[in-house]
């Protein structure tokens, strides 16, 4: 058996909507038990006397998005996420899902769960779409750090890698650089350095990607510094979100025949931004620490949370978090 | 009188629709002369002889793509794009236009022309498309610089706020710092020291902008580091063509009502889609030389160039040049 912490408190949705995910993920999940961190009367009341295999811990503070993430982890002590992240520390649980603030999330992964041995720094990674195809690409990372150093961009390609192979199912995955060009001499130090540490690796490098070719499918892993990641992650969401917000205010506006064509094409449109509701893919997962830490969006409705659980619950079936700690326990 | 100088042999629709362009736009910019570097047969036959105002410079070689842009700025000396470099510098000519090679004009630019005293350096900036509004964004750097230093980013900010005001005539115009957060110490070092120096400056600085927010309006001038602002710039590109391929693919795919559909909102289509072709802005201008570069997309059709013609002119008629030769030779 094994064990999920979900803070059931983070999130627009919170905590109906994470709850009921719970109760419908868990008649497939046959293996795991399920531990929600938040306002035990709510929740008990949404779980309905259906607690097998669900604990309810209650707690009386919530970290907001608004909180700055390492003195809400170290002020809110009674929170939903600080208390999950104790319970995974002290191993009752074997990993934490939340739909609340990001930084605070990474920094409890860092600073209570720990990093794993041997690995320079964790990442936090996303999969996300790519054309023509329903297989996406993991970026790492997209923003658990400010300031990157080349073998840091290494260790984030290695896990992805793995990552991409045990859980996507993709075959000898190739690996890509976001960089500012083709050749390898590009880029600044960092990236000119990174370069030859994964040409030098035993990964499927094959040479720099550029901010355009992201989506084109080119590459499975994208290895990039966590701040040029965190820019190109959130340009990606705003540019999409913006596009389809212009799309569907110049179908509204554009007189009576576009109106009706705007009806017609209703059900390609949404076809068309559901290829671009990255929540299919499930969450970002920090990886590098001691125990799978997922983020999923705060937006995210009861399917997407659904299809979060099973991610963090193929991450756990799969142990891929031991291998991190015997692959990386031998190198420096 | 001013003087442009266009590398007519640049981009896909080199040379005809460039000269055709110039045909367009002289009879409105009667103050302005025309100098076309390139293939002298070709242009002349296109000209067909009306050269009142524009004169011909034939050259042998042509900069591709594909060349290395220091390298063949020496070695392809009388290239379209290095002699007509070479008249701005000798004083011939004000400004120079290409469509061809970014780094070959960018190297022009920095090589040949040279960087204005007291600018620390160039940067390269374009005008990109804004939610609700035509007004866009000026963001710089997007690749001149893949290394940058604070000073460079107040430098930056600094050309493009003058360039806000006098070519796009945006009053008091909005900067933003694009960083990986809202907060003020958010970004690596680099990033919150330029945003110190944005903040003591007498610039309207309004703070952090996230990659998410850029097409939203918020700030009429992001300023960047180069790495960043050229893999965001790319990523716009990349991920409005995506999902506006998917879009046509999804139309195009989706039976016969969604086909009809697609016929009746192929006007507003057509919008959204010239909303997101970034050349009614012009081309992106390389500030902090001793002229005008501008850079424009190599696929522009005479429309485009047209439109930057005119934008070149306005360059040149404002003198912005002049201005910041003398507002940065007393600083440091």
């Amino acid at each position: 058996m094994r064990t999920i912490a979900i803070d059931a408190m983070g999130g627009e949705n919170a905590p109906e909507a994470i709850v009921k995910a719970v109760l419908q993920v868990k008649t497939e999940l046959t293996q795991t038990n399920f531990i929600l961190f938040g306002d035990e009367t709510k929740i008990k009341r949404l779980l309905d006397s259906d607690t097998e295999r669900v604990e309810v811990v209650g707690t009386t503070e919530v970290i907001n998005d608004e909180d700055e993430p390492v003195k809400a982890i170290r002020n809110k002590k009674d929170s939903s996420l600080v208390v999950a992240a104790q319970y995974v520390k002290a191993g009752k649980a074997d990993a934490l899902l939340s739909l609340g603030n990001t930084g605070a999330l990474l920094s409890c992964g860092i600073f209570i769960i720990g990093r794993i041995k041997g690995v320079a720094r964790p990442g936090l990674m996303p999969t996300l779409p790519v054309k023509n195809s329903d297989d996406g690409f993991n970026m790492i990372d997209v923003g658990a750090n400010a300031k990157s150093k080349p073998e840091y961009i290494l260790n984030w390609a290695q896990m992805a890698v793995y990552y991409a192979e045990k859980i996507r199912g993709v075959s000898n995955p190739r690996v890509a650089l976001l960089n500012n060009g083709a050749e390898s001499d590009k880029g600044d130090d960092i990236h000119q350095q990174a370069y030859q540490l994964l040409l030098d690796s035993d990964l499927n490098f094959i040479g720099n990607i550029e901010g355009n070719e992201l989506l084109e499918g080119k590459a499975d892993v994208v290895a990039t510094d966590g701040f040029t990641g965190n820019a190109i992650l959130k340009n990606i969401e705003g540019t999409s979100s913006v596009l389809i917000h212009m799309l569907k205010d110049s179908l509204l506006n554009n007189g009576l025949f576009t109106k009706l064509g705007a009806l017609l094409i209703k059900k390609a449109l949404k076809g068309l931004i559901s290829k671009f509701d990255t929540s299919k893919y499930g969450g970002a997962v920090l990886l590098g620490v001691n125990a799978p830490i997922v983020k999923t969006h705060g937006r995210s409705d009861q399917r997407a949370i659904y299809y979060t659980l099973k991610q963090v619950d193929k991450i756990l079936s799969e142990k891929i978090i031991d291998d991190f700690k015997a692959e990386f326990a031998t190198k420096k």
